[in-house]
C-alpha cells in the first residue's frame, strides 16, 4: 500500500490548480451569474490536455489512469465545480467515442474533442426516465445504411452548444439488451433544443432537452456493436460517478479553504472567528470529512483502473460518501461566513448550489445505496 | 394544556392560506427569478391586516398574540418564503414604532404601515459586525432639536424600497447601554443606499447597505428613551426569532406538500416513488422533524405571549430547531425530486435557497445555541 | 393553546420526583448491576395511585389522561428507566384489564394491579415474529368452558415475576380478526418461563420467554369480545408508545442535568469544562432536542386523549422520535463525562443501555416510519 | 498509490483472522459477562508474534510497519474488541519499554513481554487530569540511585493482572518538559490497586486505579532521557489512536457481517428482512463508512510509517472518524437485530458497549477535533 502520489501526479495537480487559479477562478462568479458557458476557457483546458485525459492516445488523448484524472479535475473543481463538471462529461463522452467508435467517426471527431476545440454532450437520460436506463424509449432503426433517430432525451448537459453527441438509442428489443450507442452531430437536421433549463446552479453549463425527429445518421456512427450500448453507458458511468465525485471533493477543498481563512481575517466580539472552539470542532469535521471522502474516491479510481471485480460498487460508494460530504463542506463553510456565505460577492454560495446536484445525477444517491445494499447481500461478496 | 386551534386561529390560518394560493404561489417563482419586490402583493397582505398583525390597535395593527401571526405566516411562508419573511420583517419594525413611537410618529407612519401601503426596513447589523449587536457604530447626536446620523449599516431587508428605517444607533457611551432607537424617513437627504446584492436567495425583496452622512431627523422620531434602543431591538429579536421559524416550518410545509405529490405522480422501474420503502421512510422522518419545529415555534410564540421569564430561550430553540429542519426538510423534498428538483419549474430550489438564510439572521443557529447554553449553565433555570 | 401545566398537573409530576429521588434513585444502579426487580418500590409507587394512573376507577384507577401520566413517568424514568418502563407496562396491561375485563376479571385482579401489589405482564410478541402481530400464532380453544392456550411469546417484561398475563391469542382464523385477548393467571399450569434473558439494559425488570402447553382459563376470562383483540393490542400500543416515549425523555433530562452539573465540577486545562464552547453548544443542542421530544410526546398523548382521527401517526411519530432523541441526548451526556461516563459509578452508561431498547420495542423505529409514511401518502391526511 | 494488501499483508490478516475465529470467538461472550481477563489466550496471541507486532526486534518484536499492525488488530477486532483493544495496549507499552528501555529493562522484561508470557499497562492518565497529560502530578525523584514514585494513575487497563507498568511522572518541573517515563514492576512494593471499575463495556480487561507510595525503582528503569516522557507518550498515543480506531473498524466490520447474514435469514411480514428497501439503505450506509473508516486509518498508519510532518493530525482524524463509525456501525446494526439485538446471545449489545469507550480514551473525540483545527488554523499546513 501506498499513499502518495507520484512526482508525475504532484505535477499533473500543480498544472491543474495554476490553470484554474487563472482561467477559471477570475470569471467563475460572473459565468454563474450570466449563465455563460465558457467555450474558450474549456477549449484551453483543452491545450493541457485536460478534454481527453483518459481517452485512448489514437485520437490524441492521454490515456492516463482515472486516478491521475481525479487529481486534475480536483484542482479545476476547487474554484468551479459547475465548468469542470462539464469537462468531466467531455472527458467520458470522449473517451467512449474513442474506445468504441470506428475509424470514421475517430477521424471526424477524435482530435477536436480531445484539443478541446470541438465538446460533447452525453445523451442517455430520458424524460421522467431518470435511473432507469435500461427502459429507455429513443429508437434509432438501420434504414439504407443509415440509422434513422426518433424520441428525446432530458437534462443533457451543454445540450445545444456542443458539436458531438453520444447518444443512447434503442435498436432492438425491450431491455438493457436492445441498447446501441452512437456519435451524433449536434447540428444534424431533425434535432431541436428546449429552452435552456432555469437550474439551481451548474449555470456555466447549458441544460437542454433535445427532440430527434428523423435524424438521419451514418451507419458507421455506431459506437462498438448492436446492442453494446447499455453496457458502454455502464462503464462510462462508474467513471462518471467517480468524476463526478472528485469534483465534489474538489468543490469542498476550495470551500473549506476559504473558510479557514475567513476564520481568521473576521473579527467577532472582539476575537477573530479563528479562536471559538466551536467553529474549531466544526473546521475540524468538515476536514476530516473531506480527508475521507478523497480517500474513497481515489480507492474507487483505484479499483477502476485494475479492473477490480467490484469496481462498480467502489464507485457507487465513492459517489454517495464524496458527494454527500461535499455538499455539506460547503454548506458548513457557507454557515461559518454567516450573512456574508449568503452573498455572491463570496463564493460559498455559489459552490453550494452546483455541488447540489451531485448528490443527484450519474444516479441520485439513493441508486448508489441500492447499488451498493445488492452487492453486500450477494453471498460472495467481499467488500473491505 | 391545549394543542388544538381555536375557531378564531383556523380562519386566520385559512384566509392566509387562500391569500397565498391566489396572490402570491402563481408569482412566487418569477418574483425570485427577475428580483422583484412585490409591493403590490404585500399591501394586498395589508388589505387582510398582515402588515400589522402584532402591532398595536392605535395605529391601526390587529394587536393578536404572536402565536396567531405565527399562523398566518406559517401559509404565507408556504409558498412563497422570501416574500412572506419580509412581511414579518416589515411587521416587527411597525410593532416596534407602534409600541415606543411618539404620537408624531405613529401618526406620521402608522396606518400606512399596518396597511401595507407603506413598508418599513429594521436597521440593526453594521457592516462586519454580525450578532454583537452592542459593539454598533452608527451615531446619533442630539443637535438643535434634531438627531444627527452619522454610519452605515449592511444586509438591510428592502433598503432602497421601503419607506421608514427603524434604525437603532448610538446616542451614549459604549456597550448596550449607548444605544438608541429612531424611525427615519427612508428619503432623508444624506442617506445612501449601495447595490442590490447578489443573494443565493430571498430575491423577492432587495438587500442593501445604508449609508447615513449627517442624516437629520426631528427629535420626536426617537422611539422610547435614549439608551433604550438595545432593550427594543433584543425584545424584537425574540419576535423576530418566532417569526424567521415559522417561515422556515411553512416552507417545509410546502416542500413535504409537493413531495407527497410527487411520489404519487412519478414512476421509476414501473412503480410509483410514493411504493419505494427508504423514500416511505425519508418522507416520515421529514414530517415528524416538522410537526416537532411547528411544536417548537409555537411553544415559543407562547412563552413569549405570556411573558415567561425564560422566553427568551424558547425563541432561540426555536430558532435553531426550526430553521435547520426547515432547510433539512426541503432540501430532502429537492432530493426526493431528482433531477426535477434542481429546475426552477418546480418550487423546491427555491424553497431550498430561501430556508438557506434562516439558519443565518436573526442571530446565527451559533448564537442560538450560546444563547441556550448561557442559560442552561445558569444555576436557577429551568428549561424544561 | 395553551402549553403550561395546570397545578394538578404539577402536583403529580412533583409527586413523583419526589417519590423517585427516595425510592428508585439510591438503588437504581444496584438493581441494574444486580438484576434486581424491585418489587417493594413498585409497590410504593402502587401507593401513591402510580400502578393505574389511567386504569378505569371501578377497578381502582385514577382514570387520568395519558397526557398527565406521561408526566409522571417522566419524573421516575429521569433516575431509573428500567423500573419506570415496566410500571408502564404494568399501567398498560392493567388498563386493558380493567376496560375490557368481566366483572369475574376485575375482581379477582383489578385492586391488586392498581395498587401495586400485584403485577401483570403484556404478552404480545412471538418468537421470531417481531412487529408483525396480525400473523401471531398462539392458540386459545373453546373446550368446555374454558379456554385452551397452546404457544408460545418471546421478550415478556417481568415474565416469571408477575401474577396476571394479558395475552393476544388467536381463537379464530388467520389475520388480525382471528385474535382475541385473555386474562391468564401467571402460574396457571401448563404455564412455563424461560431463562432470564442477558440484555444491554432494562436489568431491573426480568425478560423471559413464556411457553403455553394445554393452559385452562376460565371462559370468562377472555377480554372484551373474541376476535377483538386486535384492536385492544393496538390501542394498547398507541399508550403504550407514549409510555416508552415518555420514558426516553426523562431519561434524558436525566442525563442533561447529570451533564451540566458535571461541566460546572469538572475542571480540564485549569478551566472548568462548561467554559468550553464546543461543550456548550453540544449541551444547547441536547436540550433543544429534548424540549422538541417532550413536545411530540404531549401533543400526542393530547391526541389520544381527545381521541383524534390520527391519534395513532402522531403516537408513531412522538416515539420515533423522542426515543431517538432520548437516546442520543444520553449518549451525548456519556461523552461530556468522558472516561467517567463509561463507569457505573455515574448513571449515564446504565441510561444508554437503558434507553437503547426504547428505540426496539413496542414497534422498532423502523415499523413507526412505515406507519406515518402510510398515512401520509393516503390521499386524505392532514397531518400538521 | 497503491491501495491493494500486499501478500505477506494478506497472509498476516488471514493468520489474525484464524486465531480470532478458534481462540476468541468461542469465548468473548463468556468473558464479557463474567469479567474475564484471558491472559491465556492472550499468550497464544504472543505465539503468533501478535504481542509484539511492531516491537524491535531485539527484544523478540515483528518490527512491523503500523500498518501491517492495523490488519492483525481489525481481525481480532471483528470478534472481540475488548480483548483486542488490551492487546493493542500492550503492544503499545512493549514498544515503548523496547524502544527507550535500558539493555536491563530490555533483558528483564523484553522477551516475556513480546511473547505474551508477560503483560504490560500504560499508566498516564491521572485520578480528575484526563487529556491534560502535560500537567500530570506523579512523581519521580532519584534518591540514592533508585527513583521512588509517589501519586496515582486512573483508567489503567489491565491494572492488577499485568506484570510491568510503562508509567508517565513528573522528574523535573511544571508542564511537559518535566514529565519521564520508567518501566516499573508492577508488583513493587508500595504499589496498591483500586477495586476493578464496573463499566458498560470493555469487561474482558480489568481496569483499575493505580496508588504509588514510595515506590522505589532502579534508576536504570528510566525509559529514554529524564524530561523526554511526554515526547515518548505522544508518539505512543499516535500509534494508540490507530489502534483503538482500528478496533473499531474491525468490530464495526464484524458487526456488519453479522447483519448481512441475519438480513437473510430472519423473516418478517412473510418476506426477508433483505428484502426491504429501507432496510438496504441502511446497510448500504453502514459498509461505505465503514470502507471510508478503514481508509482513514491505513492512510494515517501509513504517514505514521513515514514519518510524514503531518502524521499527528492523520492519527487523530483517523481515530475521531473510525470510533464514531465504528460505534455507529455497531448500533446500526444492533437495530437491525430488532429485539434480538438488545440480548446478549447475539454478539451486537456487545460490540456496541465495547466500541463506545472508543470515542473516549486516547483522546476524547473532542481532544481530536481540537487537535486536528489547530493545525488546520496554522498558517503553513496543507492536510489533503
Amino acid at each position: 500500500m501506498d499513499f502518495e502520489l507520484s512526482e508525475d501526479q504532484q505535477a499533473f495537480a500543480e498544472t491543474a490548480r495554476e490553470f484554474a487559479a487563472h482561467e477559471l477562478a477570475p470569471h467563475a462568479a460572473q459565468w454563474d451569474r450570466e449563465q455563460t458557458f465558457p467555450r474558450a476557457a474549456i477549449a484551453k483546458a483543452g491545450d493541457l490536455g485536460f478534454c481527453g485525459l483518459y481517452a485512448p492516445e489514437h485520437i490524441g488523448g492521454l490515456a492516463l489512469p482515472r486516478l491521475d484524472a481525479t487529481l486534475v479535475f480536483e484542482q479545476m473543481a476547487a474554484v468551479d465545480p459547475s465548468t469542470t463538471a462539464f469537462i468531466t462529461i467531455h472527458n467520458m463522452a470522449t473517451w467512449m467515442l474513442g474506445s468504441w467508435g470506428t475509424s470514421a467517426v475517430c477521424e471526424r471527431w477524435g482530435a477536436d474533442l480531445t484539443s478541446g476545440r470541438k465538446l460533447a454532450s452525453y445523451c442517455l437520460t430520458e424524460p421522467g426516465a431518470g435511473s432507469d436506463a435500461g427502459n429507455l424509449k429513443t429508437r434509432a432503426e438501420l434504414q439504407g445504411g443509415e440509422y434513422v433517430i426518433n424520441g428525446g432525451k432530458a437534462f443533457i448537459s451543454g445540450a445545444g452548444s456542443t458539436d458531438v453527441l453520444v447518444l443512447m438509442a434503442r435498436t432492438g428489443g425491450g431491455g438493457a439488451a436492445g441498447v446501441s450507442a452512437f456519435a451524433v452531430p449536434a447540428d444534424a437536421p431533425g434535432i431541436s433544443y428546449g429552452k435552456k433549463e432555469h437550474k439551481m446552479g451548474w449555470n456555466s453549463q447549458p441544460t437542454r432537452t433535445i427532440a430527434f425527429d428523423n435524424v438521419r445518421i451514418p451507419a458507421d456512427h455506431l459506437l462498438g456493436a448492436e446492442g453494446e450500448g447499455f453496457r458502454i453507458a455502464m462503464k462510462g458511468l462508474d467513471g462518471g460517478r467517480i468524476n463526478i465525485a472528485t469534483c465534489s471533493v474538489g468543490a469542498a477543498q476550495g470551500a473549506l479553504d476559504a473558510a479557514r481563512r475567513y476564520l481568521h481575517e473576521r473579527q467577532q466580539f472582539g476575537k477573530p472567528l479563528a479562536s471559538f472552539q466551536a467553529l474549531q470542532f466544526k473546521l475540524a469535521d468538515m476536514a476530516t470529512e473531506l480527508v475521507a471522502a478523497r480517500q474513497m474516491v481515489r480507492l474507487a479510481a483505484s479499483k477502476l483502473d485494475a479492473g477490480h471485480r467490484d469496481a462498480s460498487t467502489y464507485c457507487a460508494m465513492a459517489k454517495r460518501f464524496a458527494t454527500d460530504a461535499g455538499f455539506n463542506v460547503c454548506n458548513d463553510a457557507l454557515q461559518l461566513h454567516g450573512g456574508y456565505g449568503y452573498l455572491g460577492e463570496f463564493p460559498l454560495e455559489r459552490l453550494v448550489r452546483d455541488t447540489r446536484v451531485h448528490q443527484i445525477l450519474e444516479g441520485t444517491n439513493e441508486i448508489m445505496r441500492l447499488i451498493v445494499a445488492r452487492k453486500l447481500l450477494e453471498s460472495d461478496v467481499d467488500i473491505r
